[in-house]
């Protein structure tokens, strides 16, 4: 956690190979076996690795990532992002959550267990992918790699460890995820042929068109008059809307949490459209968005800067549910944007996927169901996090397996400031650090 | 110019400060008398001085400022933008041109005229302002100050001393300057009340309303559909159009001037609407502008980071054309925003004043057309700068007093990398920093 694994562009990328290389050492000293780096030209290196169980046993892949997002503002930290401190029994750093603890905690069971008994109830392999937090453009090569699909092939199933469990103990098992594009929309008067070439003085604006109102304008393009639902020509065409059983889960998990406690959390007075707590849900899951992670024009320092800027920038995520496709909705927008009068606009893809869906019939899913259930908890079926994982990788063609998230445990902070990973838990319902571990031990069991 | 007296917040005020400190040390060791710093609660200093000429004969105000721009990105300079360093004749660094070159030569001009002769031929009052480059947002408190206005009371009219030619040494006359306010345009959920109160994940995009759209939908009513004319309500009510001898002026300019000169130092291939030489140079003096200077939301580094941001900033300078105030455009923008659906969108404006017009038949402008005339040149009138300097303090009541641009010499990137200050000229029709002095003696014999 002390490595800055940030795989985001203009972070070091040294630091992420540097974290894979220190990811391998910890699974070869875990008795993991053909532990290695995969490297394919680009990216950032995944490490794959293997470890045996009685002959004859199923084997079950473990999928986690050893990148990181960025810190973000330091300033919001209440201790350096990447020096992990334990405070009150949680242990605070970036990755910490998301998502080296499920590393160590994984690494060191298969580890003991191997000391113990000579190795773990099934087959497990280990894949960590080192460019989860740039939306992965990397994994389906990663993943069809001569090494890797053939040792995938042999799986009953993916699944991904994670401290699970909200603040009240509850655990859901998500029965898949959106897909995303995350893009770059840039506006330049080199593209448009119009604007300056380079930043002016503002006061030129009177004689020279703004690449920054042509993005202005663009965006507006790209939702409706409610400030939120796409307005991209086709968007919505091949969104599934959820079937009865998925809204029965909605239902029963509006039932079950507390509005005001997710409100509070959030900062959040109103959901979108002044929706009710069961809606507001139904949305999460099934509704496909466009947002905007970031606008960059001019000057973006304190106070202002006199400039016309000759370039802006917005950066977007897509998120798609079934059956859209990153491919299709990418083509979507470009064809949009041209429509209406935007042709100019570059769309650069920096990543993205494909949504995931796993059937709750499945038996990795059932041993989900059945662990949780016999350690004690009422696991909730969802259908499908609002997040995105590049599972659809796993569950497409050719790989066509199962995959989803488990584990016990409980972390937060991912992708914001102060991110934890619980380590001593002061709720007997919330599992800390020998819970997750506990957790992960009756799972291999199950599936054995 | 080592100093850097950035006067934007943010940036260290005890620079701008020191600047003003070591510009006093500097008047004083040119042999101005009475010179002081201006502390009114809350401004950067300003500095003022005095030096006299014969009894009896007329007073100038020469109106500089010390700070300076911030030096924005700084891998764009060719060498440090606060380390000033001479190449091929000129020297570059952050506040040659805009406007430190300006106070030392004139202050080392009233020194040796000093030494020569006992002193200038009229009498010469200093002002140098401290926070011109943040729109100067205490500046009528200053020129108010008790210590200011009666020596104001007691000038002829105000210059500003610029190396003023452009790259062929022609030079213009300004007879007024557009009026500016800037401001930050801030939606954020905690004042519209939707939204989140801090950056979640993006993924709750389907669930929870995004100040960034909002901000953009807000925007996008500010201009018309040709992505420029400001569509506030009652924008243009008090633009008073061009007059004849106005738009002589214009068609005189336009037919001396080489536009592909023009467009090639601007990176610009078409002027806005498509409008030819002739009338985009009447658009860029007489049309009032909303600009936007620079664009700040969420994530703003390399690559992506999946978060719905809380709060998005609009920066913005909008330039005012007679009859036009800084306070009614503010209120209209204001109303504009409250009538179109964003009452919440915060309107912080950080400077501005109005439009300056000054009376071509003052004493003051026929002695800068009769200076340059004598100096061999062809100076063209011009009804007003599209840029902006706060002239309107000295040309409306209470001062009420002729105020102009006028100098010899040339400068560039003010505003921009690079900025530099013409030292030796290789061109004999553009003046170095010998010729510029001469044209100070030259206006101050004219005005004697």
């Amino acid at each position: 956690m002390r490595i800055p694994s940030v795989s985001a562009e203009g972070h070091d990328p040294w630091m992420v190979r540097h974290s894979a290389e220190e990811t391998a050492a910890w699974l070869e000293r875990s008795g993991l076996q053909d532990v290695r780096l995969l490297d394919v030209p680009g990216a950032h290196p995944a490490v794959f690795g293997h470890t045996s169980g009685p002959a004859g046993s199923p084997t079950v892949l473990l999928y986690a990532h050893h990148d990181v997002q960025p810190p973000g503002d330091e300033k919001l930290w209440n201790s350096p992002a990447f020096e992990p401190t334990e405070r009150g029994g949680r242990l605070f750093g970036r990755g910490t959550a998301d998502d080296k603890a499920g590393i160590a905690v994984h690494a060191a069971t298969l580890q003991a267990w191997r000391e113990l008994h000579g190795g773990p109830p099934v087959n497990v392999s280990v894949f960590i992918e080192g460019e989860e937090e740039i939306a992965s453009p990397h994994f389906r090569e990663v993943v069809m790699h001569p090494e890797v699909l053939p040792e995938l092939r042999k799986c009953i199933g993916v699944f991904v460890p994670e401290a699970g469990q909200d603040r009240d103990g509850g655990v859901e098992v998500l029965l898949g995820a959106k897909g995303v594009v995350e893009l770059e929309l840039v506006s330049s008067g080199e593209k448009w042929g119009r604007g300056p070439a380079h930043d002016v003085h503002s006061s030129l604006e009177a004689q020279v068109d703004s690449p920054t109102w042509h993005l202005v304008q663009a965006l507006n393009t790209l939702v409706e008059k409610d400030g939120h639902t796409p307005a991209v020509e086709g968007f919505f065409d091949k969104v599934k809307p959820l079937n009865a059983v998925q809204l029965q889960m909605v239902q029963e998990h509006a039932a079950k949490t507390a509005e005001s406690t997710v409100k509070q959390v959030l900062g959040v007075q109103h959901w979108v459209h002044d929706a009710n707590w069961q809606d507001s849900l139904a949305l999460l899951v099934s509704k496909p968005t466009i947002n905007i992670e970031g606008l960059v024009a001019g000057y973006t320092g304190p106070g202002g800067k006199t400039v016309l800027p000759h370039r802006a920038v917005a950066k977007i995520d897509m998120r798609l549910v079934p059956d859209m496709t990153a491919a299709d909705t990418l083509a979507k927008l470009q064809a949009h944007l041209a429509a209406k009068g935007f042709p100019d606009i570059e769309v650069n893809m920096s990543g993205g996927y494909n949504p995931t869906e796993t059937d709750p019939n499945s038996k990795l899913i059932q041993a989900h169901l059945a662990t949780y259930r016999r350690l004690g908890l009422d696991p909730q079926l969802w259908p499908r996090s609002a997040g995105s994982w590049p599972g659809c990788i796993f569950t497409e063609a050719p790989v066509s397996l199962p995959a989803g998230h488990y584990g016990l445990g409980h972390g937060a902070g991912a992708h914001a400031p102060d991110e934890y990973y619980l380590i001593e838990s002061a709720n007997p319902k919330v599992q800390g650090l020998d819970g997750a571990i506990a957790s992960f031990v009756e799972y291999l069991y199950a599936l054995a």
